[in-house]
């Protein structure tokens, strides 16, 4: 079990963007959108240990159940088009409360104070993946570690608060974009889990591409 | 100095494809796209020392330099669009000759033949990227790597003849899509190019999102 919160500083609240300018008009909704596909697809599979977050402004949380997601394809513009669901389910919505949107997919009015405790409520360690910290490959993580990372913009000063409380690793020694951090993780809980750094992956467990 | 060559089977060979549908009217040009981020992105930054060759269906292949690339964004539809304007550059061109597109783009009428023989003739030693084959975390690898890999779709037979030659390494113990092996090989060269497994990156170096 693990899982991912990303925390999207300019995504859209409302479900009126393009799908034609995610970068621009959709607040960088792409970038959110390549962390679902790091956290949750295998080739011709999903991860359906995997659990995806994503804090809109700090004020509504998109949440991708792998366990239960249907109609998840790996592009940018698909995902996004499942984003704009959920924020259309929420719209008129005042409560609290999670809502489905599709299959596998809920949305609430919740930030990352919220998310925080639905993850400890449901057993994840959150795990910050931040700058100058231990490096990832040396550390002991939680067996249900929960991964919080920024987008493309730096934590704010009032996430760090959140936040200090928490374990914090580093993924390596340049600056990687959130959704190249993610597939890093994921290999690297996957080489763990195998428990021989990755060799001999035999044929019936699939091939590498 | 470090390249990645992607093979893309239903890539199309034709610009009039539309950037609205890149999973299926564009034969999965979405998983190509992704790997050039993969490959070249750092956070707010290029790789300036990688260059990405895409095979589309053995006949055309885009080769985007790091070194030189203007206009390249993260997002897949904006990346669609450079590679829509090379296979336009080379619609009517007849030559084996590589065309340049874009700043930092070109086009060449080249399979992998060709791009097998580029490398070599430019210092690149190609790695196989391959199902049952020794863990990339403890391989030795080349000064300048070349790692060939391939899109949604297997290799085919003629490809795995035209790779049999070389190193064959496996990324993880589980199937990942292309975009994950090309993060997680950027990763490895990083931690092995820094020297000590990632730790200790400083401030000055910047953060890990």
């Amino acid at each position: 079990m693990r899982a991912f919160v990303v925390l999207g500083h300019k995504a859209p609240l409302d479900p009126g963007f393009t799908l034609n300018d995610l970068p621009g008009a959709a607040g960088r909704l792409d970038v959110l959108c390549r962390c679902v596909n790091a956290a949750l697809f295998l080739s011709h599979d999903l991860r359906r240990d995997v659990s995806v977050f994503l804090v809109l402004q700090d004020q509504l949380t998109v949440r991708i159940h792998g366990a239960h997601v249907k109609r998840l394809n790996p592009d940018e513009r698909s995902t996004a088009a499942l984003i704009k669901k959920a924020l259309l389910r929420v719209q008129h919505h005042e409560g609290h409360d999670e809502l489905r949107s599709t299959p596998g997919i809920s949305v609430a009015r919740r930030g990352l104070e919220g998310v925080l405790e639905t993850l400890q409520r449901e057993g994840f360690e959150p795990v910050w993946l931040h700058e100058s910290a231990p490096p990832l490959r040396q550390a002991p993580l939680p067996r249900a570690p929960a991964f919080v990372l920024s987008d493309h913009q730096d934590f704010s000063a009032r996430e760090e608060t959140q936040l200090a409380a928490f374990t914090r690793l580093c993924v390596g020694p340049k600056v990687y974009p959130a959704s190249h951090c993610i597939a890093v993780v994921n290999n690297e809980l996957d080489v763990r889990a195998h428990g021989d750094q990755g060799a001999g992956v035999t044929l019936a467990e699939g091939r590498v591409k």
